[in-house]
């Protein structure tokens, strides 16, 4: 049975823009790789599904990220749907960028750190000189007339400096959007934020003079806080939500339960709320299913699970 | 790391009691049956953790829960710790009720439905019917002094009817009340529900005359909601909440996933929001892993396995 839909409550969106993160940010975090082949069906069959957005892969160095050495394949594979501003590719510097205009592909997302430790870690950079990476990138994709993400990762808690406070991130945030950022997504990559902590986060980035409608939020379900956190940003004033097939992702060490925010989890809770989202939800769950099915192992979305019956 | 403690947000309650229901409504749905020395030590472990109110077990016909055939036996491992209001004992007729006078319980719970199919499947009764079952029942509870708390189940959906009308959980609730029950657990026992059904039924027993502070809710992760209905119900006004320690219960065809609402979930969301529960988080999630260890599966709680790198 599903839900009766009703009109959205009070201070909610009427329709949430899923931004799906699956078939990048889901596939990357396997430990095996998938065939070029499955990734571009897994595409496919996501916007057939109704999913506007799809962040396809990333132009990410194959020594760091073996699973995604295919990107290249893959939007020959998808040929014009793997294309447009709704088909972002991940860029972690001008090289990536540089494989991205080489390719036709219109719509790009950086990934910036709002820790030093992070910084250091995953970029090899501090949060001072992370900017310099990225400015020249945003500049250049700008010019080139491409639509712009940046991700603002550690925005919550960070493995080794813990609590990451509101204003650095808000400094962070800012600094991207100066760049000339067209969306932010602020994402909780270690999943310890809980909804408080969401909403003063927001009244921080709005109150730096960055609008709400350019603010996505990315959560990790690692504590299971992902969809309560999510229904607090939209509460707040936004209506842009990172969301991962199947709940595809997350940490090695606990395969089926921490990943991403399962997008059919968000889009159960939205319709129920009366909320558009123009998915079809058994498309999606039958979608999930089959790329289950492809890694060998159950999905982690509950809904998917209680859809389909697997355990 | 934890996320820093704030002031409760606005309309949020300061203080959260957690009913906690892994010793009963946990247990009963395993496979196997956990030996008794096992229950007690797990009671105690809770108690330990700060767990106030803890459901004990169950004088539910062995025939049905054999699971729980050992409730004398463990009341009387238990001894002083497994007595007072707050170890209430589900009682599901006078006979139940008989077996907990007999053993010096002083607080009980009554399973009502909130659906014909349910009450004809469960109760081998009507919607109707259930009262005349229950009165007596209420009636002797309360003339020995008893507290007495009153679940309604299929609060929101119903596998069989589909969604539930508010109405119909309304009057259901309104009368167990009149019966004299002290406390309602509005149970969402198929987890479809979402947050605005979560505020318009609360919205609907409170229009009857049933003040928010006599209600607890009571959700399961079978789609994933739980949490966020649950956080959507003390926004509402509620300030009772069922949950159970490592996400143990529900569903047995999804083992790891579609339990209850994880008590370690639950509190991490709540002191994030900086409300109080009494509960030692860490204490908790020890007492999980250990249970989790006996039963030989790992917890389904996303914190329990975040913090002890369980998969």
């Amino acid at each position: 049975m599903r839900e009766p839909q009703i009109e959205p409550a009070e201070g909610l969106p009427e329709r949430v823009r899923i931004y799906e993160v699956g078939p990048r940010d889901g596939l990357q975090n396997e430990q095996g790789i998938v065939p070029v082949a499955d990734k571009a069906e897994f595409v496919r069959m996501l916007a057939q599904a109704g999913l506007g957005t799809i962040e396809v892969t990333s132009f990410v160095s194959p020594r760091w990220v073996p699973q995604l050495a295919d990107a290249a394949d893959l939007l020959a594979n998808l040929g014009e749907l793997g294309l447009g501003k709704d088909r972002p590719v991940l860029v972690p510097n001008e090289k990536g960028l540089d494989r991205a205009l080489d390719l036709g592909v219109t719509s790009v997302a950086i990934f910036a750190s709002a820790t030093q430790t992070f910084a250091e870690k995953n970029l090899n950079s501090s949060v001072d000189g992370q900017f310099d990476m990225f400015a020249p990138v945003v500049r250049r994709a700008k010019d080139a007339g491409m639509w712009v993400r940046a991700y603002v990762s550690m925005a919550f808690g960070d493995p080794w400096e813990g609590h990451v406070p509101i204003a650095d991130v808000v400094e962070v945030s800012r600094r991207l959007m100066d760049l000339g950022a067209d969306e932010l997504s602020l994402g909780d990559t270690i999943g310890v934020g809980t909804t408080g902590h969401v909403t003063r986060l927001l009244d921080g980035v709005e109150a730096a003079g960055i609008g709400l409608d350019d603010v996505a939020v990315h959560f990790h379900d690692t504590y299971g806080q992902a969809l309560a956190n999510t229904l607090a940003a939209l509460r707040r004033g936004v209506s842009i939500v990172d969301a991962s097939a199947g709940g595809l992702g997350g940490c090695p060490y606990a395969k089926s339960a921490t990943g991403n925010l399962a997008t059919e989890d968000l889009v159960w809770a939205l319709h129920g709320l009366g909320i558009e989202t123009g998915v079809d939800l058994d498309q999606l769950v039958a979608t999930s299913a089959w790329m289950a099915g492809r890694l060998g192992r159950p999905s982690p979305s509950a809904v998917v699970r209680a859809l389909t019956g697997a355990s």
